[in-house]
């Protein structure tokens, strides 16, 4: 009973997501699928490889996840697929999979070639239908990665800031960084003109409005106010610099 | 193992859809759950009519597609349960089945009115929960349609453009048409003032912000910017007379 | 295969949902696990303890009921695990669980601190990922709740309106008050200056824009506008007070 994570940037809108699952459920009957996240920004390649980075390691091993934000979709773009520290990835060679690859001790990448395992006709726009779901059923199946087409050692890397920056707002208003922890206490954040000193254990001790940073749950700190947005408190966006130092 | 389909207008942001998940899993504990879609405007039955007509195919046969967008609910309005294609139908009968009927060979159809298979008490309002959820639970289980209630062979049918028209617009601004696709290169499509020559094969292809046409993953012309909103573009919406001719 | 209902404030924006569903499959491969509704506002746990209390009692008995709107996370909140008229439910101990409570006969409650169970580490800001997710799949497998912890007899309830009032708005701009029925016909409903007289059966009945009052799904009057917005017509909001007569 394979898991199949969905992570796209299709919303809950129209039917895309809703036809995904029927696909993968017309060829593998007994499929575990977890719809991830649909509201990635609409070709957000960077927030797609962000989320599925947090979210990837906490699957069961050999779960299967498709990356459907696929601004070039119908072009000479490629379809990868990978197995990475246990788990598989479907997903359009654009960067998405930026994170996990980084991060996988030697991973193993297919280039998506072999019809046989898509739909047909495969339509020019909507390959998470036609080739992506498809595949990930065939794999949940058992099929094995290496018939959906030859070894590739090559794959897109996003350019991921390497200062520390504002990497993601979440639905709290919280603004996650790109930044690891530091010694509780001893820590000055600043974002925005603001000096953010002492990193707290959680914002529930903090008081209602209040400014505070933490380590957050995705092990990255975090800039939060009690009861409200820090991203509107401070007018932040993704890309703005932060900086952390000691003491 | 069989497939459930919902399609509702009740959005998330209350407890109604995961009432009807409870209530189905209740009946049929091992029947597969698909969240087809639930941002169908409410009341809009010709949006459902469309939604569905796209997504049902693609599920596997005999999955239950249930469409609770039901403005009459509590009413004399009947309610159906159809066998189409192969596919299964539960539904009120105010149209949002015009598509899926229209388009099968021999549909039979069921006026549903054996209350045995209903939850007790039945709401006024909420039909969804107290027929149709536990309906389609035991189809899932094996129940007959016809035990259901008396063979019917009257159905309500949307009055749907006969013209060209944009019928629909997607997550992405995409302005999809009820126009099948024509020879590639030789089609001019008309909206808005506009005429855009020569369909594309994907927006992918275009360059940014230009506006295309393209025979999308429906089978329809769709109208698209590329990164863009082609409805913001040309402030375009449902209704909206297009007009294909050829050269 | 038991069922695990999920309950937050998380949104569907970000990746938290779909890494808990990940967490609980890792450890109850075969848990069915049910979106109850993601879409309560930001640490509401008066709209938790309503929605939980509207849904729960339509689910298979033993369903886990995993609530995770937790303003006070990592904090010395208690986190519950309650056994309730034949449901299960993980919580935290900050008011979510009041209506579901109040309504059981002879609830059992257990003080969750087994860490046992719970993921390691566990983050000080995401407990439903850690330990709630975690101890409801355990639970799914069979682990009973009094393996979780000690038992308690002590829970927080939340202060709600002794007199009439509206305690929600649902997608349709329906005013739901936490009134029960009357006698149709013979009462009246007083709601912002406007006098309501007699229940209708369901809102298809009156003419549309008109304003009417009825029994609603939950068993509770409802004050609706047919294809409109009782919210909007009458500006209300959850708290405006409510009177029932009869005649």
């Amino acid at each position: 009973m394979a898991v199949i994570s969905l992570l796209t940037d299709f919303g809950v809108q129209d039917e895309f997501v809703g036809v995904m699952h029927g696909v993968i459920l017309r060829i593998a009957p007994s499929a575990r699928i977890v719809d991830l996240c649909h509201a990635v920004p609409p070709g957000d390649c960077r927030r797609a490889a962000y989320l599925l980075a947090w979210a990837a390691r906490y699957f069961p091993p050999r779960t299967i996840h498709v990356v459907v934000v696929d601004p070039g979709v119908g072009t000479k773009r490629r379809i990868l697929c990978a197995e990475a520290d246990g788990q598989r990835f479907v997903a359009p060679d654009n960067g998405v999979l930026t994170l996990v690859l980084q991060a996988a001790k030697q991973p193993v990448l297919y280039d998506v070639r072999e019809s046989r395992y898509w739909l047909r006709p495969v339509s020019a726009t909507f390959h998470g239908r036609d080739i992506m779901a498809p595949v990930a059923a065939h794999l949940a199946r058992g099929v094995r990665p290496r018939a959906l087409g030859a070894r590739t050692t090559t794959w897109i890397r996003l350019a991921l800031p390497r200062r520390g920056a504002v990497i993601d707002i979440d639905r709290f208003g919280n603004l996650i960084t790109n930044l690891g922890g530091a010694p509780r206490g001893s820590a000055t954040v600043r974002v925005k003109g603001r000096a953010i000193r002492g990193l707290v254990p959680t914002f529930g001790l903090v008081r209602r409005g209040a400014l505070a940073a933490m380590l957050g749950s995705r092990g990255l700190i975090e800039i939060a106010v009690r009861e409200g947005s820090a991203a509107k408190t401070l007018k932040a966006k993704v890309g703005d610099p932060v900086v952390l130092t000691a003491g």
